[in-house]
């Protein structure tokens, strides 16, 4: 940490700040420089942002040298992480399709869209059966009855499931039927959940929030690592900005940022992303292109049809053909499907 | 709703559109305009929502007319919610003042805290005993013991007391300590929460996500009101912008707003809003005579040593010296504190 | 400025960057904490920016201490700039009012207007001659004509005039006509014009861009002070966000920081920064309670035939009821009309 | 347009809206729906935008049906438009390459970059004579100077030259050197240097605005469209928002939502998107798979020694290693460098 103190700090104010430093058994360089007075503080930073030093009238600024995360960084595990689900591996050179229904309606269609999905080349399935609604008047998932089909559909097409999870109460429930447990964006920060879930040994696909930083999705991560849990899959999704065309904006230089920062596996949702089934095949390209693990992308027989986000849906048909052109481009980028 | 079909948009297209909201029990309205044929349906929009119409290739898009809210609009109750908490009433022409430190540390602490805040005029109490914090790595508050410190202070002071509840199961626990339920901004959307909180007759003060549009923050307070809890007390506490002087960008027009859309009172927080002590009595001012019920403010014996947020926290002679101003700005809008 | 060096930064590439440094006749600081090597540049920051050390593979970020405004600063100058125009003075005691309508039409429009916000207290007139506007097929504005018209109605009322001035080789015809040369939230960065602005010896009112950081707004305004021109009016009007209920946010919080970071006088614009006139007189008394120095207001004797932003202008009786706000708030923060 | 009007408007104030409609020679359309009253006027929508209708209390809304921009969509034009610079087309299918240094230095460098990415598959060259810097003490660019020596590396190359124009009365300057007239994002909306280009007959590259939305952006092509020059190539360049890991958050899906409303070429250039040159690779690849036309990168010989945005700026050893990428990757998108 550096501390910086305010132009006119008087010299007892400074020796305020390091005897403050010292007594929580950091290390301090002081260092006057033309315009101001700056201190180092060396060791653990954790401490210094617990001493809360920003209260002072007379200190400037508080500026964070290393990244407040640990096990997700480079520095602590410098080859990527490859996660095994089922027969498909992710984080290493397989490219992941992770494709079904927004929702699980029903075991017909569930079916439908599990069998159109792994005809065209999908390893693992997606369907919500719980679903956070903004409108308490819109439908809110099947609940266990939707865990269940997706176990059945499993059963039949060989499919492993990715699901969400909504609850730190619910984890137990959802980890008997899930391969893969799915926290939502608005869940990012539901810190009970994330710690329930670093108790599991299950991969956790962790969406990136509506408007957090990396940082701290990659703090999200350090919880559910934190408890022993070190199977983490981040997932961009779109932040929120000014733009009205698409629904989020899909921030695709967030994939290779987390590859620099994080040997976490990085996989791309641009259904939610750009919230209009037109965009998400150019999307999807984009996101193999800049060297995403994988993409999750709503596919629904019958997208007008749907009881939540049919706009955004791919048909089988266009996911089929999505398929092969993603297989070109993983070829390009030395994966394969 | 009104859907606007695509410009090359066939007759049997428009039709088939036609079809579907009449099937659905909807009134329909045909107008073929110079460059658009548009669609007028009339009835329930919740269920042209469900239809999936964007799914289709020939609908343009489809734009709501009505609001998503109902319970807490101003159409539904046209006067102002008023809502009564030990001696004080929230939502009338009393300006409420709730104060004190972000985190329940010590009993010690927590007194001291509000024995200064009330000396200053604040009417209501507020401490974390659970906290959301970024890092594992931070302080995550004394949990059931902070409860009880909460209650003995109240005991000792009189002061009716505000804390947050972070997980639908710690509900019931909570509210048998608070006078006031608070909703977190990382929980806003935490639906489940929302719908358990909606079964209390207690008071939910509900803060606005960190990137919540003020139709997302109302739609929370829907799921609240809709479970029959009609005590819902919304609380504006910045949003998230690129502007880094402040920690976030305090959204004072939500009041004004807000005030118009519906007849929930509302509170602002201008310590999170700001993230800085030197700039919460400036926009606490402003909250004021922007028209807010109400602010809810950071104070701390001693900024210093606040194992959380003190950096944003007042002393209490700074409290003291903002609650004069803010008695003479109530009066001249016609409160009191 | 702090150079943070990557972790597995070698020994021959520090020295390489403190070569740099020394060369560029900078002192250099090194300090090996536990996690990383740092080395603290001491001299002017300008001269570190230049050197382009973060395209250094083994640099990992470089930190900037100082900050990047010099003349616009309270170090600069500790005790706030007060300018005078006409009659009234800025940045001091008195509350500026600023208003009239968003574009000039007619002779007949513009008195009415300027006769209006006189007699309810307004000391300054606004009124564009030339208009920024999004779409090439809107109304422009009467360019000369309606500079000509301003200069005619302040004979007519005494009122002196602020009008916007859109480009580098029109800020001579605008000087001839305006007390106060206006620079637009568009043109913020326009760097020619704000180059041209600094040779004149008469106030800026320069506007926040509508995604401009503070730090940016207040480097726009060291252009035109470091040109010799010391007379510039800072104008918060609001900044994009995702919240659409209103035209833009506006950031109040702006004042305060702004107030403590330089001493240049600043006023709130909560036409454009709400896009509504029911909004407007709210987010005005919260300017002032924020400590804005005045406001500028849209006013139209018939908003409803405005051929530029009627939904947000007041009408005069609207405006009138304002004033009269807005003063017993100004006594109450130590102001006058 | 749809205007909804306020729950509470009475029959006499929605027969004002509707006459005030059809003295302004729209057609009216009636429609009483469960909860609002709408009118839909028929014809041109420029026109309902000029009478003010959200001024009125009753009036709740108005809601745009039609899209503002004319000549640049596609209902204007269908197929793509393609320009021709040099030997090179723009918007067909061949994958252009622009690359150069941020800012001309001297001829040496300048020269040193054009060998450079021409020799890698770069098939025009940028550089910046005028600079606009946030900084008055920055270095703001050699200007005419520049100019030339752009002009004079052109000649020993063969490589066209796109640069920017910063001020309306640069145009003519600016044209007789450039092959491409660049519009920088901060001058997006400078109208009045828009109509100066809207007079050539030049190619024009227009950067997206910091914070413009995309129909922001096409309103600014649209102005030079509309004064006759229909050769406007769109730039998308990265949005401001609250990611600071990367310098702008570049919005990639503007590429498919652009080619789907315009017939315009899309240029990407993730060197100011990011602002990092680590991660300026993956994005041109994602820019080239989102099916963009082209990408432009900012390409220095020794980007430590740059005077401007070295950080960003790739070396030509690994500009060179990109576009063999770049190559593979135009293939499976059915195009060619």
């Amino acid at each position: 940490m550096i501390i910086v103190m305010q132009p006119a700090a008087k010299e007892e104010e400074v020796q305020h700040v390091m005897t403050r430093l010292e007594s929580a058994g950091l290390g301090v360089h002081l260092s006057k420089g033309q315009f101001r007075t700056i201190i180092g503080a060396i060791g653990d930073e954790e401490l210094v942002r617990n001493l809360g030093l920003e209260a002072l009238p007379f200190v400037e600024k508080v500026l964070p040298i290393t990244k407040p995360f640990k096990l997700v960084s480079r520095e602590f595990k410098a080859e990527d992480s490859v996660f095994k689900v089922g027969n498909c591996t992710i984080g290493g050179s397989q490219l992941v399709l992770m494709a079904g229904p927004c929702a699980v309606e029903s075991e017909e269609q569930l079916l439908a869209a599990a069998e159109g999905v792994k005809a065209a080349g999908a390893q693992i399935l997606r369907g919500g059966a719980f679903k956070p609604r903004t409108s308490p008047y819109s439908f809110q998932g099947l609940e266990e009855k939707g865990l269940k089909l997706l176990a059945r559909v499993r059963e039949k097409t060989g499919l492993p499931i990715v699901t969400e999870v909504m609850d730190q109460h619910t984890v137990k429930l959802v980890a008997e039927y899930a391969d893969i447990m799915q926290v939502g964006a608005r869940n990012m920060q539901n810190f009970y959940m994330l710690r329930e879930l670093g108790k599991l040994q299950k991969p956790v696909l962790l969406k990136r929030g509506l408007s957090a930083t990396i940082e701290e999705w990659l703090m999200a991560a350090e919880y559910i690592m934190a408890g022993g849990n070190h199977q983490v899959i981040l997932c961009e999704r779109g932040i929120r900005t000014f733009e009205s065309y698409t629904r989020n904006t899909l921030d695709l230089s967030a994939v290779p940022v987390v590859k620099y920062l994080t040997h976490l596996p990085v996989i791309v949702d641009p259904s939610h992303g750009t919230g209009n089934w037109r965009f998400v095949p150019a999307m999807s390209r984009a996101a193999v292109a800049a060297g995403a693990d994988g993409i999750m992308v709503e596919v629904h027989p019958q997208p007008e049809k749907a009881l939540c986000d049919g706009a955004q849906s791919l048909t089988i048909e266009r996911f089929t053909s999505l398929t092969k052109e993603l297989s070109q481009l993983a070829a390009v980028m030395g994966k394969y499907i």
